[in-house]
């Protein structure tokens, strides 16, 4: 009369090309958008106004390609990390068709890689996760890996298995939704008069103000990914925890970061692929996030006149201007929490 | 030139039989599905995915019925317990039609009981609440009782007037919504393996995780439900009040003891029928809930194979994990803040 | 290499005459509609039920008037005030069409007026700004007056202009949606008896009870308006300002403000005009708002019998219950927040 409670799978769970399908399906709607806007501030105008998106060829305003990627993310992780110890890495993500009011959401997950820690107490996890729409279009496939406990550490080791994995999402990979011209596009209207052809690879934009994140945010937030990681939600439990109290889901660090990077970045319209991304240190309710970033390549498209790529570095730092662009030294990075490489799409 | 305030109305403003229509007639869309979700973090599939619902004979996702019953219970307030001293009890809580993005809300309560307390400051008020829909159909029809404090203590008393209460809705009373057939229902997706058949009387079901609230949170959910009962928002009153602090609305309690219980009992797609529900303690910001429930009963529903009702007990505890299934000793709650007795229907 | 990012206007940065499009475009929806409920717990029934609207003549549930002016205020914050020392006032607000979801919000300002200070390192920055939707029609116009910093103080001083403003919108400039007609207008479904007729000049209202203010609900409130003011989100920064601490946009104090006064004016269901308000003190998160009214005038609408325009003057305290009407003592307030000066339709 037991064993109804989902505790979670932990690393001995997993095979080696297993394929998982995650619950819960999700209809999404305008309120997705208005509640991201409301918790992260965000003002990309592609996302923000229909006739703004139509005009570049968007059957109307496409939801905040974080917050598909949020969306997708959340439904990987009853099934995946939640006897994580620690989120390690994403790799070869890749935006496909926008998603938009209306289009429901479902993801699976397979299992790409395995390998046990010396220690035999965890392991590490590599899952490929994509999330679709009801067509079965891909909105984000990507990789990430996770150390995960074992529930015995006893319970034999799969042979090791560690995938190669692209440090960069190659530029000759990346592509623009189906029908969209961006010969139109309003800069004065989206706010930032700054084009593909005004930035170059290694300039350094301070992306200015800063945003305080309350507990109330961040779990509505991730709530609304319908992301269950406990450390998010349970202050009884995390005040014996780690770091005695809730950690902000990674997640909602990267909208953030993406909403300041507006500006200087305000015609970064469109997400097209996620490189890779480290949550440097954790972050607490009531932490300010301050973000900068650096352009590392810039790409043409092939065939495009309007429209570019470009490879961001985007750094947040909490309670800490970014003006002096905070780093690291070697290994160590000062008052940092997250470094985050992606390629965005820019008009020219 | 005073006088268009409304202060509510009080024990001896009552009369047997009296029919009260409520304020604010509401029209629901999707917005109120995605903000419950960000304040819930619930993951029922019918209430998320328009096209799973729609596999089971729903025109689309319905709204959660706990938020349907949350504004209707809402609309009731500034009429029926403004003044309350205190909720005492629900019954015979009957739940009708789905309720559906773009739906409107109204609602009406009719006087069925009144008892005056023998210290002549309060009564006990009975009312049997309705909302329905645009069209007149029955989203909810329940009733509670409170007591409430009289104006002017040499009030007359009305003769007293108890209605007589069942316990519990009849598992024969219990309704499926019109066309719905659970045959194709997909557990895979909805996240959870077990069925009716698989539960059984008397079992316990942990349901794991904790969720801490925060004032924002409550606040907005109460807000949203357009309930104004005064404790829960005003913190400079409470201050003063009972508990020196602002009270999280009970319904909020329930909406989390159920977001909770989707682990272990994650096909519970349906709430039919509310049998009963204490609210042992009182819950405030910074709280943290966990759930477990007991199986009551089983009943199939008539001529169905594809579908039965489970009668629930649902507690709700604080601060306190719930894998010990914190109860009561005679009358004396351990931790307990919420006992809740209702009927779902879930696949066979 | 540097330069991209925005650190918004200057005081000489500005030109009289000069019309400037703002940033970003925004389509509204049901969202914008329940995050402004559950953030500030309004219940006119106009703007929460569309059938209650469409009996009116309104084509559907219109969002509330001051969400709208909040929308079109944010847009505007960017370019504005990002540099302002204080926001000084406001007149001459006209609201235009009703705002519907599915509308798009663009705004421009137009500079018509500039004065610098004696002290040359501050000056008065005059715009009159205009929200309109995706036909071109004014959804709200006003003029507001901004103390700015200059970011040179030896930039040269243009010649004074300060532009003559009305005290009040004239009476006989009020205007009622196209199509609309009052005299259906159900009282008891909108929650208040009280008609036009009833109210006369001088008239005080208490409007009861208090609402205490999160720092996640304003800051998701600015947020939604894509409002950028620094000083509402970064307790990073803040805690070296002037307060020590964020503070809440005035205009969510309007918002709560109005929301309160559905007690005591539960049928003024438009807003037609805004003459003049005063943010007389600060808020902070923690505070808790009260609000109280006075009929400043009355006014028939030329060949109307089913509607007429009541001039308010709504005055909110914190912490302090409004039962006392707190006031102000020749130029000194007590506890008050806010005392705005606006014009509202109610049916006769």
């Amino acid at each position: 009369m037991t064993g109804k409670t989902d505790t979670g799978r932990f690393f001995e769970d997993f095979r080696l090309g297993e394929v998982i399908v995650h619950a819960t399906p999700r209809t999404v709607s305008e309120a997705d958008a208005a509640l991201y806007l409301a918790l992260t501030g965000t003002r990309f105008a592609v996302n923000s106004a229909d006739p703004f998106a139509a005009a570049l060829g968007f059957k109307r305003a496409p939801l905040d390609d974080f917050l598909a990627f949020h969306i997708v993310f959340g439904k990987t992780v009853p099934d995946i990390s939640l006897n994580a110890v620690a989120n390690l890495g994403y790799a070869e993500g890749v935006f496909g068709v926008p998603l938009f009011p209306g289009d429901t959401v479902t993801a699976r997950s397979e299992v790409v890689g395995l390998r046990e820690n010396s220690n035999r107490q965890t392991g590490t996890l590599y899952v490929r996760s994509r999330g679709v729409n009801q067509r079965g279009e891909s909105i984000v496939d990507y990789v990430r890996w996770v150390m995960l406990r074992k529930r015995d550490p006893a319970a034999p080791a799969p042979s090791p298995q560690v995938p190669k994995l692209s440090d960069a999402v190659a530029a000759s990979a990346l592509t623009l939704p189906d029908g969209i011209d961006l010969s139109s596009y309003d800069r004065a209207l989206a706010g930032s008069p700054y084009g593909w052809d005004d930035y170059a690879p290694g300039e350094r934009i301070d992306h200015g103000e800063g945003v305080t994140i309350e507990e109330a945010e961040h779990a509505m937030a991730t709530r609304l990914y319908q992301n269950t990681a406990k450390v998010h939600f349970n202050r009884h439990s995390e005040s014996q925890g780690r770091f005695g109290k809730r950690l902000v889901y990674g997640g909602h660090v990267i909208s953030l970061a993406r909403a300041l990077s507006f500006n200087g970045l305000g015609n970064a319209f469109r997400i097209a692929a996620l490189n890779g991304g480290r949550h440097v240190a954790p972050c607490f309710a009531g932490d300010t996030l301050y973000a900068w970033s650096e352009v590392l390549d810039k790409a043409a498209l092939a065939g495009r006149r309007d429209v570019g790529a470009l490879r961001l570095r985007t750094v947040a730092a909490k309670d800490h201007h970014c003006a002096d662009f905070p780093d690291k030294t070697g290994d160590t990075y000062h008052a940092v929490v997250l470094d985050f490489d992606y390629w965005v799409l820019m008009p020219r």
